[in-house]
């Protein structure tokens, strides 16, 4: 098998979200620099845009399969490479972390990409407070419905004591949170949780700081 | 068992999901209504909340288990109720019906729903016209992804010969997309899965003016 390719970039969540998963299950991976930012934005390019018609990161590639969206991502890993699990396969349990997951990848991270606030500024003039004020609604209610559900479950992490993909999703959104100036004190959960999963390895090794392209 | 109950909305694309998965499956529901607009946002009833801690429909009720988030309530009626299938076996295609449900739960309707565009008329006096350019700015490029993606994949439904998980998301999102008379003439394949879906009884039962709630 050839190894895997990952077209990521090192501040977006989605991209760190796949790298945790990757590096849980001992994955190795190229990593595949797409500056969202220099030249226009290299995700809307014209050969990137034919493996991502959305114009957006990650993509994964494995031999002549390539893949989109990191949901989709953790379940093909977990159907390829079942060990160990990022979901449960207990079905309720499994529908709480994938609750959780899309709580962060369908409820919080969509209103606060880069896209997003760019088109702020270019309709409403947004300056960095306006854009600052926008991530903390955002992140703000939605932290609270993820401390809401975590509380109920969590151990040392957010769904009892094994790492699962709702992790995954967690510690990135805490990461931009932290960017974005947002009070993480209404939320002991999600913060003893980051505690937790930062102190591992394989969440160490995935931390934007820590990629080729963060310089 | 006791019968299922969703709580949801009439026009909630998310709601709409659901509610045509339930019916592929065969599963009666209860129907319970949860006013968006009405009473400053039912769905911010301390109540609700404590059912859905994202204050968002739809909340699924199964016995003594509630679930949001509509990925979530899939993978729990697939799981629980396997035929038939939301998502294929084989995890290629699989992963790719995710690709396709995830580019508009987590890529175009987070965007564009109800709250946002509540938000943008709050913070900077956005106007019918504004908050129709918004949804149409983030449903085009969405669909224009979507099409590229279903361009290689589809038959008469989104995946080949069979109704998926990604028609349940396609089908609500073009509706929404109609009402905010967002051009579609540019995706012929969303608007041929569309018109094959539309036929089924499935789909037909779970359009949002056939609701108890539309009046």
């Amino acid at each position: 098998m050839a190894n895997l390719k990952l077209y990521n970039y090192f501040r977006s969540s989605a991209s760190y979200r796949v790298r945790i998963a990757l590096n849980i299950k001992g994955l190795p991976f190229d990593y595949i620099p797409v500056h969202l930012v220099k030249n226009g934005g290299e995700q809307n390019q014209a050969a990137y845009r034919s493996l991502n018609p959305m114009m957006e990161v990650p993509t994964l590639v494995d031999g002549d399969f390539h893949l989109a969206q990191s949901m989709a991502i953790f379940f093909y890993l977990d159907d390829l490479h079942p060990q160990p699990r990022l979901f449960p396969s207990n079905p309720q349990r499994k529908a709480r972390v994938i609750q959780i997951c899309e709580s962060i990848n369908a409820g919080i991270q969509p209103l606060q990409n880069l896209k997003v606030l760019q088109e702020l500024e270019k309709r409403y003039g947004a300056d960095q407070a306006a854009k600052d004020s926008w991530v903390q609604l955002w992140v703000g209610r939605g932290f609270a419905g993820v401390e809401a559900m975590i509380a109920d479950t969590a151990g040392t992490f957010a769904l009892g004591g094994e790492v699962t993909a709702a992790d995954c999703c967690i510690i990135p959104q805490v990461v931009t949170a932290r960017r974005f100036n947002v009070d993480l004190s209404p939320y002991p959960t999600i913060r003893r949780v980051f505690e937790n999963c930062t102190s591992l390895p394989a969440f160490q090794k995935a931390d934007p700081t820590k990629q080729i392209d963060s310089q």
